[in-house]
């Protein structure tokens, strides 16, 4: 099973590209969307969307995942991170892919099993269980690495509870 | 000119037609956009985006006028709403129509001349400005009317000042 996951963000928006073969896990690919701050919004947006496609095309995973959307912190940024997430999650149904949602707290217990999990404690994991020299950088893309395993491992539990 | 104003939303995202010639306003349309609420999100998006498309065929607006988002109360509502947005803003974008965002305090000056003005005043004043025999139904229909009637202003203020 291979799995793009994306960490969407108006400015940078993070992938990762995953293959799941019984209890292996593979790294295929991981960057950042980027947007330029000057643009207009629906300008980043399609840049999104189109290298969203790209992307899609290019590894043709089985699944994406994306996080699940929580605002408590910061709106304005939330409302961004929301449309973003719009045109990826399009970008998807379009291409026919499943999309899974999983929580920050999912993406811990998937990738650390521990929910209270820092963010470097994910970002060791996933070098780790992917068997990098280094830590996948930046952030955002280290985050999508993180959901593609999540969506993985919850792709193997439902082929165990369909036995 | 000719703009499409959308109101936009998960469920039910409205949309309305206006032509403005000198000061006379013309109603050309409205309606919604109404996705059933047990579908997956993401087909729900894209039902969202790819009626705009049609819409924005059909009526071949100028320009299109979105409301600008603020969340203050439901976050779990503008978090659907910003998705449902995203790929509005996308399907003008992609047709290459220029996108105007308005507050409802805009719209209330444009429509009413009166920012604290309420709904309901909204919409007896949009009846009136295009000579309607009741208000347009439903709410969502009519918001993204004054959404259309306010862009047009907008654009007249701004050839007043182009001179």
């Amino acid at each position: 099973m291979r799995v793009l996951g994306f960490d969407p963000g108006t400015a940078t928006t993070g992938y990762g590209v995953v293959e799941g073969k019984g209890t292996r896990l593979t790294h295929i690919a991981h960057g950042i969307i980027a947007t330029p701050p000057g643009q207009p919004f629906a300008t980043r947006l399609r840049t999104i969307f189109e290298e969203s496609q790209a992307l899609i095309a290019r590894y043709e995973p089985d699944a994406v995942a994306v996080e699940k959307l929580y605002f408590s912190r910061n709106v304005t940024t939330g409302i961004t991170v929301a449309q973003a997430r719009g045109v990826i999650a399009l970008a998807c149904e379009l291409a026919g892919k499943p999309i899974g949602e999983f929580s920050p707290l999912e993406v811990k217990n998937a990738v650390v099993g521990y929910g209270k999990a820092t963010k470097q404690q994910v970002q060791d994991m996933v070098k780790i269980l992917l068997n990098l020299e280094d830590r996948p950088r930046p952030d955002d893309a280290a985050d999508a690495i993180a959901l593609a395993i999540c969506q993985i491992h919850a792709g193997r539990l439902g082929a165990l509870h369909d036995r």
